[in-house]
């Protein structure tokens, strides 16, 4: 297995290197029915792609996404979506000195460790460019939530020491900034930690908060299907995430229950909560309230420093790495986690609706007339 | 789906509630030849076992296990091994009144929106009782892992405001305290935090951290299949924990990429790291240092303050909860994420047999001959 | 793996041997809201229990189901339901003569040759006793489709050269008979045809049919769900089974493609087909006619004449194995058809719920009001 | 869930429609260091291809393979392979009339009552063409077994009437013929029938049989996870294929537990069997002896005489088909066959390699030194 494949109703498969010929997808079980193009994708590829700010690699891609499978006449079959996003800034670079050790922070020894040899160009399979794959996948299951009254937003909480605290802010104006920082202060801020991480030859994390609105409660299954822990798993399976938080997350384990508990409320005959301590989920279920996760993200790791490390050979080595690498990836994370928490979404949605009989006698006496 | 079967290639699958007659778990695809008995497991069930300090509920349960199958002359056949705890304490009382509304930070209200009704006894399905499945199966988990030289060791770090910080520690000193910190001190501190919690009818949240030794580099899975993604999911499916991280976890979204990288070093032609900041995994793959994990547990969601809610018929109300309950779950959620750190390290290295070509064609050859 | 899970979303778990202390099956999955109890489910039981009729084993088992967990005031609550079924019959037998060598058309060989030695007493788990767990899970499944309007039922069509053939007949009268054939004077051949196996210490093999109604056009998916297909896993899944056949089977490859087509056909604006050579699945989705399946099954390996074969220290042996042993499995083997055929049946009914963008959209549009 | 994806460890994905733009396959779990090229693949799409002989389709495809990913310096790299087939002689068509109507014997009804609509250009997704990605995958499969020392070869058995009956067979004849039987007199008589089938406007059925060699003992799991219960599947989900057997298959029904009784015998210290009526699997577990498989498959069901049929307005209409079709699928449907065959049996030996503790502790013992 190399893991490649995530949901069970709604699932996709990626493929895809960053050298290679191409990067894709192929969804399976996206419902019938669903009006798609590529005009639906693209923007989410947009989102995620290098070159378009100071803060982030000059590599320039397309990153043109293609249906190749399971559209007819504009709509979903039913049957496999295959995308394919062609790669076509691979330049024929001298990989021979990146070939010969190991990067701290990369992949590059786990991958010799586990397979026995690496496809070293640009980080082959690990490199971040995979996430392409998710991402316009992530775009389908995005517009099937928007039709079910469901939306997926995820913003850039904080880079380095600089943090934006808001309860509400304005999702419009997320994609206005480089940082993806919905608020310009916090943004030019950011902006200028930056480039200083950049004027030291280093690089900075930060953290990407997704909130899911419009999903009723009911949704997620009790146990090891719980909604946060495949939310959990899809964020943590993002390169470079180190820890995933639900609703108050790490503050949890040192509040008081009276503090945590949110107490429930009813107005019009309709059932609420009077705050949202545990993420819109209650025992691996929805609870109604906005669904509320974080993903902390670590400093990009390619850094101009002169840094200790080994090569193939087993020698101690310093080396001193080249190239195009963005001083901060968490502002082109933001749709990725923001697509991965839409197939997450999504799949607990589907799985939910065979929860009770009730729904499968409704739905098969209906079938029947 | 109900989410109650954990694992792809050592796969259980757990049943029961806290008040039904028995709770139980399902291995399959434990390896055939493992010594196995009670005794085994028994351990492991001791350790969550409610009624033992003054810090956990007086509730008595004997938590005896018993192997239904699976296991002949004393040794694992490789067919199912099928597991059964008896609930020999649930009380015959009044549930009338739990019943009719839904505790503020229980799944109460969850699962009824899910399933229509719930089985309210005791939190049913949802109460953390539910995990004695889970340490069943990870005592078996955790001894297969022993004999490949793999050992998993989860312990209190912090209850409250009391934190425990280091980086070696006596493990056999673990469980002399009731907290489950292995340092007299702060076990000390943090039950007197714990009493001042109760006396203001109030309850304390607190991390577990587990570290994985003698898992050398090269497993777990790119992309989907992360060996970090699977212990956020294992560790985010265990009620009330609401935030997974990995080695230095939610501090890598502040530090710079200098800091966070560790560089690897090669001593005798053995290749290691100078710092364990990733956690032991890189890329998703274990890169031979312990792998560090930190679950962060909300507090105890029965209080026994006066609480707003809502009843059943949408009424708002005020509650007052009664009966037996731990002002912190801390303490006996260690050996839970152990169990499921167990489960979710031994899939991954069965898994990890088929990475390479050689692998399959050694195996097949020998056993040609 | 050792493969006791069947099913994606009704997703079953068996365990337990011949002569364990118990057999079992974990349902994961099952939907909310289904009245359930015991009585449900032993007749289902009591249908493939041994010493019932002179050709059978005369073992007897009481086969009594117990329900330990997911059902609370009568009703499924959506959590795993644990069934139990207690071994009483187990004899301290000598099996030292039978844990030395291989019976010919057993599994012993094979179970050593996988797991390096096996639970010899009765068989272990690969017993015929082991589908008694797929008989209990089957009878929840098949209770569900009847409330869903789709009925299975399965009867004996041949024992040895013995043959009903019938399109119509009455489902009433299968369990009225030893064969489980629904025709007195087949009923009495095949008895006879038995009685001169057992004189010659020899054993008969047979065919179940299996006839799915009331089950709509549209369920089952293309390519490698297809209904059929995962009809045909469940089917060979059964110890025994041979050969699987959908509709006409093994007379499409020397039929032609004018006699084997089943035109369509509308009357009162109801679509249907003037034949059923397709058995009621084309591109392995249901068509709306009947499903018809059949599996044959191999004779009783157990025959009381001398055979030769191979013990474990691989000298070649004459052995005569004695013991209780039925001169055909047929009978007992029509109600585990039944029960699988439901199993495989209700699980791609519950898949086929999400098929098309309306009816997720009409769900959660509902679930919000 | 569409089903498109096959495979536990050795996953396969496949993607495409017969008039889309492509087809393909993405294989997840592909063990690294195979050498693999177009080359390797090329072959046995050459073997499904139409518009090679007299008896198929004169539709004219390349077929031509392009390896996307996965493939790095001529080796597998342990990552997905994606493999793409670019359509190229779908023909600009007047669609509107298939459109309209239900051919018989196809899926256009199935489809629509999933879906609620279909692509109808050539069969989109139910098309024979879909195998295209199974056969290239199943190369892959082929070539990782032929290094473990197992070959997988399938062959046609029977045409209509015409049927070789051969215990040996010389396998480099199979594909001189035009039919895949590698018996010159056979080929010339299936041809000959067939001829007189096109005469008659009509289409012939056929067996292809399959026989896997050099897999040892101990491969496939008891249970629901049986070798031939995944083989039953992997087959059956092959459109057309109506029924499959193993071993002496719907003979065995009829047949005496002595006369089907395989004996076991030992020469040299090796046990074999002296017949082989169970085809190679005892209790689900491969014997080692040949695997034997053979998949009856349907005469082709687009057929040029008149036909009876409804059409979307469900009115009762007359309809001829028109266009390419082969008279009979059946020497097509050899490398499916073979590909499905090869697929299941890798997926089976791989999960085989966690069967024994010992495995498990050899592996990690090593993977320390």
């Amino acid at each position: 297995m190399s893991g490649s494949t995530f949901g069970n109703l709604f699932k996709i498969t990626t493929w895809g290197e960053s050298h290679g010929k191409a990067l894709g997808a192929v969804i399976d079980g996206c419902p019938a029915g669903l009006s798609l193009c590529e005009e639906d994708i693209q923007p989410y590829l947009d989102r995620r792609k290098p070159g378009q700010t100071s803060i982030s690699t000059p590599r320039k891609e397309a990153d043109q996404v293609e249906i190749l499978s399971g559209v007819f006449e504009g709509k979903t079959t039913g049957t496999p979506i295959s995308l394919i996003i062609r790669n076509t800034s691979q330049k024929s670079s001298d990989y021979s000195e990146i070939a010969s050790y190991y990067r701290p922070g990369h992949a590059d020894y786990t991958f010799d460790a586990k397979y026995g040899f690496r496809d070293y160009r640009g980080g082959g399979r690990s490199s971040g460019r995979e996430t392409a794959g998710r991402v316009a996948a992530g775009a389908v299951a995005a517009k099937i939530l928007k039709e079910m009254g469901i939306t997926v937003t995820a913003y850039t909480k904080s880079i380095g020491p600089v943090e934006i605290n808001m309860s509400e802010f304005d999702r419009n104006s997320i994609y206005t900034t480089a940082t993806c920082m919905p608020d310009k202060t916090a943004d030019e801020r950011a902006a200028a930690y930056l480039k200083e991480c950049m004027m030291n030859k280093d690089s900075a994390g930060g953290v990407v908060e997704c909130i899911v609105e419009g999903l009723p409660a009911g949704v997620g299954d009790p146990v090891f299907e719980k909604l946060d822990a495949n939310l959990a798993k899809a964020l943590m399976s993002i390169g470079a995430v180190k820890a995933v938080e639900i609703g108050d997350g790490v503050q949890v384990s040192k509040a008081a229950g009276s503090e945590n508990n949110d107490p429930f409320v009813c107005e019009n005959n309709v059932l609420s909560k009077k705050s949202n301590h545990a993420g819109g989920i209650l025992g691996g279920i929805s609870d109604g309230a906005p669904v509320v996760i974080r993903a902390h993200i670590k400093p990009t790791p390619s850094i101009f420093q002169t840094q200790e490390t080994v090569n193939r050979d087993m020698e101690n080595i310093n080396i001193q790495i080249k190239g195009r690498h963005d001083p901060v990836i968490v502002p082109r994370a933001v749709v990725v986690v923001e697509s991965m928490t839409a197939l997450a979404v999504l799949d607990a949605c589907m799985q939910n609706m065979t929860a009770r009989l009730e729904y499968l006698t409704g739905f098969y006496k209906n079938s029947k007339n």
